[in-house]
């Protein structure tokens, strides 16, 4: 019996081998780390970390018997006109890289680990306890006029002065650091690296320094502190892309508290979703809430957090059934978070007053909001807007029901930019202007340009193209205002090889002003001023 | 290359194939099935469907390198006094089974299938739509006295009149019913089988019915309706044992609502729990609130229904840590939700008014509560009562912190009973009796007696061995009360080749006053009085 079994096997082995002589050669181990690490650098932020897809499509070797080889390595190399990057053609990969990718992406798909509440405790490192850090601002800079430069791919976060421009230190965070936020003081920024590494820097020493760190993943996008009235700084939350869980912190040890799975099914109602991704998370002040978006679940949970230091570690968690693909938003009248689907092209809105979903409305395609931009029209109410990576166009949407019924929720324009690829738009409430960028255009110049909308007539007051950026195969990404909303920065994100630097411009005429640049100046990509952070000014 | 390795994995391949030759035969597909068949049947409520253990130990094949096959086959056979039951020596599964059930256990565990929320539509099956059901009931029964007898092994119910012991009818459930809830109108029953399969019962017909039927799981055990003022009868929830999550469902007509994965950590600060199976339900009067325990993940969730039916499906659960392997539990005082964690031999308290932890009370061995049993002593105050199936103990708990502080959430008793093995206890506000079984006592004569506890006392009263029990080698178990509390009956659980039967007791006296049997009567298990079980008296 067990011979006759032995036999069958390998008849089918030799079967499949057979079958496998047109298939991908097999990776040693070596090509397999180099390439499940590039796969994790490149790919598994739009395609997953089990390749089923999400703002990209499922990359799972079943899609490629029809494909094939051939179209997998002319698609790395020059991307596709949906938002695949061209990897080959920018430099970012060899044709190496891409041989191996092709052979990778044809091989069966191996989950990563997980992480156990054990395995997240072991990386936690209190560099200086609370009782350790000073009582009061030990710098004579206004420390709430900072402005935290992301350097993406050396994994630091530059702290620079918002007024004097002065580089005042450079930190080490996670690797590709996504985002910062700021803690409801003001106080501490928190930077989450892709590679799922969070830290806490403390802003009052007279340098800044990273007071904590720890590792709740091993990959995320998204950490935020606690807001509300009585729990300012005490409580933080990281979302994980894997494993697939986020979890509850102390604000100012970064000490693991409670962790919580989010594996959970598509809007409720459809597939189990192993890889439920957990995407942006706002703090709400007017519950004690996060607010939790669970990308491929298509779930919105708001995340209670006032009873976790109780016995138990209650935690009351709102899941409200949304769209899939949620991404990324912002909040508009402090109230409404506004967060985009990018599966449906959509914004969802989301009444944290309410805990319900009080509208979905078309955005253009796939809508990247960041957090958005804010202002009050003269004749429109407030108004918060949106820009999209697959359309030329910038979505501006009424947001007040209370006041303006009428065209609450309503689209109240589609702006038409001169580029597809926004990644980000951001405005100030001392300036006329909403600064897009169009940092993934396919189009070097669009890469290179901004755009200034005028805030009351709804058109684009001027685009230009900001000079010696494109000569550094530069694009130009991400605005921040300073704390008096005089001035705004963008950052020219070129290559690792060449220098890139931050444009600063006059809020009001938008004139260049200055730059900021340096060998330390590497691939700065999000910027983020402490008192706009901390008090959702955009 | 590609030659190299199929020469390599050839040689990996003989190499396991000649260390296999100590192991197991390899399972024919027949074979497969039919062990997997008495694995779920027989093995997972105790091992769990990943075999990964919970109340059991965990059965994967890295446990039996060392013990070995014929270890295997003897506790299969003659069992433990931990609680494995003696399958060979009471004739369940015969030698070959055992034979059979030791080689699958030696094989590679193979996870079952997961359900998508599409899957479970499927099986929903709408039978009579409530706009065609009965206004009022059209039967001169006292319907709130019916008494529904589950018949396990045959997956049926028999509806019986508390009062003249009539056999009203018999309808088909799931196979091996678990539990019968009432909705809080008590007008219908709802059934949960052990194969996941909920049949809602309409008691107002001339003649019971089954008006609804749906699947929301692969193995299941628990099955609840909403009960707070305004939801009554509207709502429903199943608790799956596989796959890992429960399903909101329509309670007039069971169709799913939504569905929330249980998937989650131990205790909030542990492992990744894959298989986190949802144990004892039971629905708040206090609050919107289903009490859900997940068992291997040690929490609590309340589970909040209110808003379920508006947009977005919001569901607000409120995620408590309590301890490892949640069973069965149920309320004291209407506020106090008592549910056994068999880990760790204690009873966890949920204050469902605070949601929090109120208490950890030390158990007997394995404590299994059923739901307990309630009443008033008259120095100690409120009491709450549980038996255990690894100690001769019937554990009783003072309940009322209010009006007695001092004993509040202490063992005021821990009466000796002459047998382990308890399953359930129960009493009735008119009875001066906690009665007891002994259902998996190992000792067929503890397994065939009962015991009645006094209230006042709190010693044991009398026991004795039911006539013509041990001799069907039926085990007693499960009591129940009339609704007027005057008689209480007891099954006689026999082998499916003999004759079962059901004695009605005197509450008062505990003279046997009758006896309930027939060709319809195999293995009759649970009995629920409408009235008792919808107004929560035990």
């Amino acid at each position: 019996m067990k011979r006759l079994w032995f036999i069958i096997i390998s008849v089918l082995l030799f079967a499949a081998w057979s079958a496998a002589q047109n298939g991908p050669e097999a990776l040693s181990p070596e090509e397999m780390v180099r390439a499940s690490q590039i796969y994790f650098d490149r790919c598994s932020g739009c395609h997953g970390a089990t390749r089923k897809g999400a703002t990209g499509p499922s990359l799972e070797p079943e899609q490629f018997t029809v494909k094939g080889p051939e179209y997998l390595k002319a698609v790395i190399w020059g991307g596709l006109p949906g938002g695949m990057p061209d990897w080959g053609r920018q430099g970012v990969l060899t044709d190496e890289d891409i041989a191996l990718m092709t052979s990778y992406l044809q091989s069966p798909v191996e989950a990563p680990p997980q992480l156990s509440f054990g395995d997240i405790q072991e990386t936690w490192k209190l560099i200086k306890a609370p009782e350790d850090r000073p009582a009061t601002p030990q710098t004579e800079r206004e420390w709430q006029d900072y402005i935290g430069v992301i350097l993406r791919d050396v994994g630091k976060v530059a702290i620079l002065d918002g007024d004097s421009k002065d580089l005042i230190t450079i930190l080490d965070t996670g690797f590709a650091t996504h985002i910062l936020r700021s803690s409801k003081s003001g106080r501490y920024f928190m930077a989450i690296g892709r590679d799922g590494k969070a830290s806490l820097i403390d802003l009052w020493p007279q340098v800044p320094e990273v007071v904590a760190e720890v590792r709740p993943c091993l990959d995320a996008r998204s950490i935020e502190s606690s807001k509300y009235e009585g729990f300012e700084d005490s409580l933080a939350i990281v979302g994980c892309y894997w494993p697939s869980h986020f979890v509850v912190l102390d604000g100012l040890t970064l000490e693991p508290i409670k962790v919580v799975s989010t594996v959970s099914y598509a809007k409720g109602v459809g597939e189990r979703i192993d890889e439920a991704r957990v995407a942006a998370i706002v703090a709400s002040e007017f519950f004690p809430e996060w607010i939790v978006n669970i990308k491929e679940a298509g779930q919105t949970w708001l995340v209670d957090y006032s009873s976790v230091m109780e016995p138990g570690r209650p935690l009351k968690i709102t899941m409200i059934d949304t769209e899939l693909y949620l991404h990324d938003g912002g909040w508009a009248m402090g109230r409404y978070f506004i967060v985009a689907a990018n599966a449906v092209n959509k914004l969802i809105v989301i009444d944290t007053k309410t805990r319900q979903v009080a509208a979905e409305i078309e955005a253009g395609t796939r809508p990247h909001p960041g957090r958005g931009a804010n202002w009050v029209h003269p004749e429109l109410g407030p108004l918060w807007a949106t820009g999209n990576i697959g359309s030329p166009e910038m979505t501006v949407v009424a947001v007040d029901p209370e006041n303006y019924p009428e065209n609450a929720w309503q689209v109240v324009e589609r702006i038409e930019m001169p580029y597809t690829g926004t990644l980000f738009i951001k405005t100030h409430p001392k300036s006329p202007w909403v600064i897009s960028d169009f940092t993934v255009s396919p189009n070097p110049e669009g890469a290179a340009s901004l755009c200034a909308i005028d805030k009351e007539s709804l058109e684009v007051n001027s685009c230009w193209q900001v000079p010696g950026a494109a000569e550094v195969n530069a694009r130009m990404v991400h605005t921040e205002f300073n704390k008096a909303g005089t001035e705004f920065w963008v950052s020219a994100w070129a290559p690792l090889d060449k220098q890139s630097f931050i444009v600063v411009y006059d809020a009001q005429t938008l004139e260049e002003k200055t730059r900021i640049s340096g060998e330390w100046a590497i691939t700065p990509t999000g910027k983020f001023n402490v008192y706009n952070t901390a008090n959702d000014i955009y």
